[in-house]
């Protein structure tokens, strides 16, 4: 070749060349160094929400309810085994998972000596006997392990006296009483459930020397005025007249021994002399078959009409017995309590699946294990969508299909029956961690109460992301609804942002999620499906804690083909994999808005001429309220424009370190020291009427009657400065970031 | 051509672009899709140890200590307008800055009515006074804005009793004079500064019902034993006869009226019956020129040798005055004390470096502002070099030379001389935020207490980054050592894992780091340059608190030519530089085994015998301190690996957070109920003689005299549950990530 064409082939190569390396160093995205961030793909929800499986729900809660399991009781930890078992399966697990003890104090009764109620003669005679057992109508309520009913906690003692009708032993009935004259020393106490906690009922009833309190279902309160054994089960999701409602009688919750600490076997416990919640009287739980006899005999005036119940006959006060009824006249009741406490390990079993990205997240996810006795309904229906969930979320990532974003957590907590003792403990041993990690804690207790709508409670920004969710799944049941679109016929309200809109409850202390958001401030909701409230005014589902809540019963009452609980367990899954997966929180802060403008708006409609009186003003909270306001709706500004863009990973995680640790703004450990663990400024009980900021509203109710400048008045000033605090400190961790 | 070379041409072509699309793609880096992870940069590094110059810490100092300038005085205020200007600056200022207000209680004597201390002879008359200011020996010490000696927050009153002497006013001083027979009733206590804090004095003595308290300062503890007028200043360091110390006699932090709320206009303010903390009887510092007339004329006992000090003359016990002396025998004593307590408006500056790549991780760098007279050591030293850092840290980022990865918070502090409130306040108006961002906390109190060494203290993951950046500086004075080398031939120790080192001190409540690692429990330290024992024992720099602490007494006698200034500056700046700019953030956590180990080790050399009796044991915490050492070396080794590797931003991200998080894993608000704003486990204050967990030592003194089972001997247990509890939870924290 002539050397001019080598030259030009030469060049001509090098051109060719160099354009190639502009072109593969431009033009091609290098998939290596920046790969698009792991979002929430739709795809992966579409597959877990069609695998969720109504049937094998169905068998996970025959085999969970299939033997009595109360909290540390033998079948209780052979459940641990099959927990872990299946977190554990090569298949179907998860990464890992755990069990963890606790040494914690339960109460049981004496196997050898059982509770006894009787009606005792005036020659000491006894004349009548309640039941020591529910009857056995299934062939379940029989043998050893249904641990007899009893009222956890109350001491042991065999008072007798004159029995009185207290209704529901509030502070309020105690009065009654005594204004209508009754003398209250030494007399029994037969109560009803419902209207006050169970424990106050005891504690109630002391403050007036009573010496032992009954309790019993009304069947106007749980079996929309049913009680004949036709009516109720097994003919019916009604309680048999038998049944009776277990369940703890201690005020607080968490192993009492060890507050603020884990009931690690080393851990500093209380003497028993200095623990404060148990009731103070020995109390005892009856069915409205004895209550009947008992009540229905009762002589004295007669009971006020809001104190009558469904049991057949007119109530009446007591002291004493009718001097026709069935009983000599000056007969008493005798109550021997014989409950026992015991320190005993208590399981919880956590399970882990390692996030891809930022493993560092938790999502938790939960629910109690143990029962009072098959609990089928309470808590293994919610056990059975838990183990559903595990089983086709761990599918997934066995098979290397999918590694969520970040970790999600599963756990089986022990001995909530007992007072929310296993999270309550797990929140003390891992307070920081959980708190500085901790995206959101879902509860799903009793999953299906009935099967009309979903129920959630949950605090403000879980709102948005369980919108999402359940706009996308089918409602089970007649019609083509959303779950969402079913939802909000049974419960709505109107939103002034959204408009009508499904309306969450908010959280109190009834299951496990109360550690996570009033100890630890982290966001948490509660999912279950429930009634329609138009069909029946049961306080909650009939046979709640008693023997007859077992599979037949939700199998041929409550959910027959387990679409409630595939509905729950959809629901969750899909909330669980968008709080885990998506890149961006699904989060929404400026939902906690609304919440503060209605309270805000109780306060000064309800509490601002009173607060006036005494030269306090509510200025300032409006001021903060309004500046949490602003500062939330920026950030959602900021949010849009982001989401617009294409964010570094880490600019993404910087923002939702914001949405995540927002509800820990609201916490204060200094804002409520009387009670034990409630530290969140806005959810904590609330005994003011006024639906206004909790502190606020018992401070004032205290206040009321106090004199100008008492120490009560001051504690208002305080309590609107506490908000006031918390809701600029709110603000400050909304605001950019580098904006002090 | 022909078609074969047409087509061979066209191959080659092909091939030469295929190769250069290969090349293209995979050998050139992408920098704008992956950069590299911005880190420490050396050469920045160095630039700003270069630029920080000594003469302008000199001018700065000049300016700053020109005026007294006591909290919310107008010069106070001046030097707010100072700071703005200064961090305002287009060419040398920082992104932003801005200044805070806080309404808070001081105390202030009476311009109307200066306090009074008198000699009253027996007929009434006034026979001597004490000086009511100091001496004007450098025209300085006069005029309206020096305040007179006073000892704020001591209520007014004019009590008038014998006088006796106290030595340093603790319990065990009283109790000696008790046991000498002297009857304390009624009687004016002379007490000499140390050994106790200030209002401690009063504290104690007011519970042997003692009238009133005064306070010297005695040549024996401040000037090595000088007092002549030739031997002090202006003629040296040391202290002038008429010197008084001033100071705030408040026992606790923070504003008085506002605990756990930020002293803004609307937080609830306590009733001034309810507060606590404040010296209980009048209580006046006066100069040992005014103590010597009283102290060597008194009669009485000859006091212990080790209350002996430096007057001149025998010191005696009292009561009353020597029948031979200065006075009639039966001469009193009356203290007439005035102080006012006023609500004032006190600023706090702050500035900010915003942050380029992790803007919501915070380096907080602070000092406060205001003085007791012209504080030219206290605090403007420190305030000099904070000023001279700020400028050289602003050109760079004004001149677009430099942004840190992370932000860089300078703070001025109001309103410290009354007990650290103005950083007291800011911790608790964003608690939540700074608890969650914050990475250290970096205090410049007095910047140069002498020139002789280096003094940090701080908590132990703050050890590694010091060391680093004062191996790199050279050491003021002569030799060529590095700030490190010279460091550790004041202050060493012998440690298990590095062999000799320089020793840090911990931190008390000294300055306003305290709100931040004992409220906060976030890392932090103290840098100064300070004394060599060897030649001074003085307590403190002599005029400390005193109108001789000027300009001109710094810049003779101090830091001559400034080097001890530029040291701490450069170190300071260092110490921030590594903070804020390294990729994995140098807190070495596991440097905390070292100090849980010797907290061990002096817990079972020094308790563990008792602790045995009582059948307490401490194995559960020697469990949780190797659980801790074992997770904290695990953690060291997988940073190592990263650090070899090339990790992505977000997982050194998140293994930063568990360095950051670490110190706040210590942090209990329920351990010690009784002290405000403690709660951090390991460095609350001790006064259990016992050098181990705080805790821990204090309950075992309080219970090492009751009886097995007491309430008292519970409180050890519980304490050592509430260590092993947090340092279970810290250990929880190291490990990794998805590991529960």
């Amino acid at each position: 070749m002539q050397w001019t064409k080598v030259l030009g082939l030469g060049l001509g190569a090098a051109a060719f060349l160099g354009l190639g390396i502009i072109l593969g160093h431009f033009a091609i995205p290098k998939e290596a160094s920046s790969p698009a961030p792991q979002d929430l793909d739709l795809q992966i929800l579409e597959t877990v929400m069609g695998q969720l499986n109504a049937s094998r729900i169905r068998e996970n809660l025959r085999e969970l309810s299939r033997e009595p399991h109360v909290a540390t009781s033998p079948r209780d930890e052979d459940l641990v085994q099959l927990l872990l078992q299946r977190w554990r399966d090569p298949e179907s697990g998860l990464d890992s998972a755990e069990a963890s003890n606790y040494e914690v104090l339960l109460s049981f009764p004496s196997q050898e000596q059982p509770n006894l109620v009787h009606v005792v003669g005036p020659t000491g005679d006894i004349i009548y006997s309640c039941r020591q057992t529910e009857e056995n109508l299934t062939g379940e309520q029989g043998g050893p392990d249904v641990v007899q009913p009893y009222a956890a906690y109350a001491p042991p003692g065999s008072p007798q006296g004159l029995l009185v009708y207290a209704n529901r032993g509030s502070e309020e009935d105690f009065k009654e009483l005594q204004t209508q004259g009754i003398k209250l020393e030494g007399t029994i106490a037969l109560t009803r459930y419902g209207g006050v906690g169970r424990g106050a009922k005891a504690v109630n009833a002391a403050k007036h020397r009573v010496a032992a309190v009954l309790v019993y279902t009304d069947p106007a309160d749980i079996n929309d005025g049913l009680s004949s054994p036709s009516e109720t089960f097994p003919n019916s999701w009604y309680l048999p007249p038998s049944g009776v409602e277990r369940g703890s009688y201690y005020e607080y919750f968490g192993d009492p021994l060890t507050p603020y600490l884990p009931a690690i076997p080393s851990s500093f416990r209380l003497d028993l002399a200095n623990v404060s919640g148990f009731p103070p009287i020995p109390t005892q739980p009856i069915g409205f078959q004895d209550a009947r006899d008992l009540l229905c005999n009762l002589d004295g005036t007669l009971a006020p009409t809001t104190w009558q119940g469904a049991l057949g006959c007119s109530y009446r006060l007591g002291p004493g017995f009718l001097p026709n009824g069935d009983f000599p006249a000056d007969s008493q009741v005798n109550v021997s309590v014989h409950n026992r406490l015991e320190l005993r390990n208590s399981s919880n079993v956590l399970g882990i699946i390692r996030g891809a990205v930022e493993p560092d997240r938790y999502v938790l996810y939960g629910n109690h294990r143990d029962s009072w006795v098959h609990g089928a309904v309470d808590p293994s229906s919610g056990t059975a969508v838990l183990l559903e969930l595990s089983r086709v979320l761990g599918t997934l990532l066995k098979k290397g299909t999918w590694r969520p974003r970040r970790s999600i957590v599963f756990a089986s907590w022990g001995a909530e029956e007992f007072g929310l003792i296993g999270s309550t403990e797990f929140t003390e041993e891992f307070f920081n961690k959980l708190q500085e990690r901790t995206v959101a804690y879902i509860n799903v207790d009793i999953s299906v109460f009935a099967n009309a709508t979903l129920r959630v409670q949950g605090t403000p920004p879980v709102q948005s992301v369980v919108f999402s969710a359940t706009k996308e799944i089918r409602s089970p049941g007649p019609g083509n609804l959303s779950i969402y679109d079913n939802w909000i016929r049974y419960f709505n309200r109107s939103s002034p942002v959204y408009g009508l809109v499904p309306s969450l409850g908010s959280l109190g202390a009834g299951s496990d999620y109360a550690p996570f958001i009033h100890f630890l401030g982290i966001s948490s909701m509660d999912l279950a499906y429930t009634y329609d409230r138009s069909k029946t005014s049961a306080r909650i589902y009939p046979t709640y804690h008693t023997a007859f809540d077992t599979f037949d019963y939700v199998d041929k009452f409550l959910d027959p083909g387990f679409g409630s609980h595939q509905a729950v367990a959809q629901t969750a899954g899909s909330v669980i994999l968008r709080l885990s997966d998506s890149f961006f929180l699904p989060l929404n802060v400026s939902d906690y808005s609304e919440t503060l403008l209605s309270f805000l708006q109780a306060a000064q409609q309800d509490l601002g001429a009173l607060l006036e009186q005494h030269s306090i003003s509510l200025g300032p909270l409006v001021a903060a309220v309004e500046k949490f306001d602003a500062e939330a709706a920026a950030l959602g500004e900021r949010i849009s424009t982001l989401q617009n863009g294409s964010p570094d990973p880490l600019q993404v995680r910087m923002l939702n370190d914001q949405l995540m640790l927002l509800e820990r703004t609201f916490l204060n450990p200094r804002a409520f020291p009387e009670e034990r663990y409630y530290s969140h400024v806005l959810w904590a009980p609330r005994t003011g009427s006024v639906a206004t900021f909790p502190g606020l509203s018992n401070a004032c109710s205290r206040a009321r009657d106090t004199a100008p400048g008492s120490e009560a008045w001051a504690e208002v000033q305080r309590q609107i400065s506490i908000v006031v605090m918390a809701l600029e400190g709110a603000a400050a961790t909304l605001r950019p970031v580098a904006d002090l």
